[in-house]
């Protein structure tokens, strides 16, 4: 009998440890079968190294004759460091290809399995699919549309609120939700803020957890009004960009280039457009953006409908307030059948919190003929 | 070898099987085990029927002789109907009682086990003790305080609203989620709205489910403004009582007691007192209460520390929206520190949303010497 999820999933534990080691590559991971025995496992470990199906494949040797691999992404068909692998697993001699998911990619996707079934091997596609697409979940999506997946997390109240009228914030979530925050920190290559979150809070927006890779900072800032004290601009410890209007301070521009920071400005000329914010961060390779706004910001993502995945953490906690604000503002929609739903979502208990994960899922827009 | 929870769990799934028709009495189960066999089961029916252990100790006839008994509240020792049970319990023959919660009432806690244990029976306590203590959290207030036990219910988006920035909420829930809140007024003997609730969406107040019980429907209403044609003033699906203030209209009062509502006023001249409003209900031996209030009337039963559990249903949806409500509003606290917390919480998926039950924590008031 054959367990082909079971052969998977060890593929994908292989590949999900390598996680923030392979970019700007996805994370792969490979096993090989040879009559009920595993004889090879593999996973992507660094750009410019092998892939995981080659480093199986080595590690087989002769048994990967007649033998099955499993692997998370379709074998690729392009002459890389290492040749193409689909290539390369019909030179050794494997006979039964399993594969979660297709390249992303739609200028390469399905070359691979067209190799291999040109060359007689069996080819089984789709077997724990889901988990691996949600694996490369940015990669996916940078491959394809060349802007970053823009994650939205806000660590809330039960009844909503991500601060006291008086605007007090500290501390809605626990301790444990916090490291979690710092370890979605980590694992985006970018964090962004409004300018009045780095006036009132000065916060450092750094990943402060053992071996926590720092993201790049961005703050959006359509006046130029940033404290040239704040903790992002003079701490060093991780880049700053600086997105404003087209109506900006040019004095004020040059004292925070001549402090090693960066500044960009879109077109409008009173606010900073988030779509061009994220294209701009597109072709600046920035595959994964962590959005830590308040309502307005988020509001502002929501509507233009660039956010692709929702992380909330729930604290369970009641504190009231008519006007404390909540994670979402804006002008908010008006009928709940326009609501943006979020899909594939899940729940978990951190600590004494929750956290929710979710993902939007826009309505096509009417398109007037 | 013994299994003590593997028995009181069966007793445990008996009494509840029994909800909501043993009120003013609790739920009760009974297993008797008599050399490692099941030789009786019995659950508490009804008020003025046989207690659980009755039912149990006929079930099992002789073989109760040196059996052990499993029951989820603490044998009686008033003589009732059937007599104390704590002594029929040993005038059975049984030799060893074990029990997940003793009697909550201060008054006569106890008193079952030295029964027993005068006449050489061992007893055990605290099998199962909180699963059996949750199961008669009504009763367990009520017998005590002599108010009713009060759930906070509440639908709300991810982002915390209640409605649109338009006033619009339906719906916010799926058909699981309201199906399930329909379950959550069956099991309730009132519903609490405010009038606005009753001008803006006009609704039933009923339990729309198979064999769902009305409950009673009480409206806050401070100047007895609700529209007599309101479906709770007329439509007779269930009784309701109207709470105003001391300063009322004496007309539409009596307009609405000849229409057979019953209209109770609070002695504070603007607005309706919620102390007096559980203290009234409490008299009028309503045990258990539901709101399903706007931020206003919630918060109100917040600051006054009168709610002793919140069912929250989450739908995973965005809707923002700076000025639209959420289901927790008043002035509200200043600092995080003073935020309510919610302990023993408790999330599930229903449909495509999420329930969230807590009890709210209150933190000691501090009084001046």
């Amino acid at each position: 009998m054959t367990n082909h999820a079971f052969y998977m999933e060890l593929a994908i534990q292989n590949a999900q440890a390598m996680k923030g080691q392979t970019d700007p590559n996805p994370l792969v991971g490979a096993v090989i079968v040879n009559d009920s025995r595993i004889v090879g496992i593999g996973a992507h470990m660094k750009t410019g190294e092998p892939h995981a199906e080659i480093h199986a494949i080595r590690m087989a040797g002769e048994k990967a004759q007649g033998a099955t691999i499993y692997v998370t992404l379709e074998p690729c068909s392009h002459q890389g460091r290492t040749g193409p692998c689909a290539r390369a697993i019909v030179e050794a001699g494997i006979t039964t290809v399993v594969i979660a998911t297709l390249d992303p990619n739609p200028l390469v996707s399905g070359r691979g399995v067209k190799i291999l079934e040109d060359a007689g091997v069996q080819v089984i596609t789709g077997i724990l699919e889901e988990d691996s697409r949600k694996m490369n979940e940015v990669f996916n999506k940078f491959i394809v549309e060349k802007t970053p997946f823009v994650t939205l997390k806000s660590g809330i109240t039960l009844d909503g609120k991500i601060a006291s009228h008086a605007a007090h914030s500290k501390w809605i979530t626990s301790a444990d939700a916090r490291a979690d925050v710092h370890q979605l920190r980590t694992e985006n290559m970018a964090i962004l803020v409004g300018v009045n979150t780095v006036i009132e809070d000065n916060p450092e927006l750094t990943a402060r957890i053992p071996n926590g890779r720092n993201p790049l900072r961005i703050v959006l800032d359509s006046t130029l009004k940033i404290p040239l004290a704040a903790k992002v601009v003079t701490d060093k410890l991780a880049d700053t960009w600086i997105f404003t209007s087209a109506h900006y301070d040019q004095e004020k521009k040059e004292a925070l280039e001549n402090l090693g920071l960066t500044i960009f400005h879109t077109t409008d000329l009173k606010h900073v457009d988030v779509k061009e914010v994220v294209q701009i961060l597109g072709e600046k390779s920035i595959s994964s953006l962590l959005i830590e706004g308040g309502g307005t910001i988020n509001a502002a993502f929501l509507e233009n409908q660039l956010i692709d995945k929702a992380v909330i953490y729930i604290a369970p906690k009641l504190i009231g307030g008519k006007t404390a604000p909540t994670f979402m503002e804006g002008t908010g929609i008006e009928l709940m059948s326009d609501a943006v739903e979020l899909v594939d979502t899940d729940i978990q208990k951190i600590g004494k919190d929750f956290k929710f994960v979710g993902y939007p899922s826009y309505k096509q827009e009417k398109v007037e003929g």
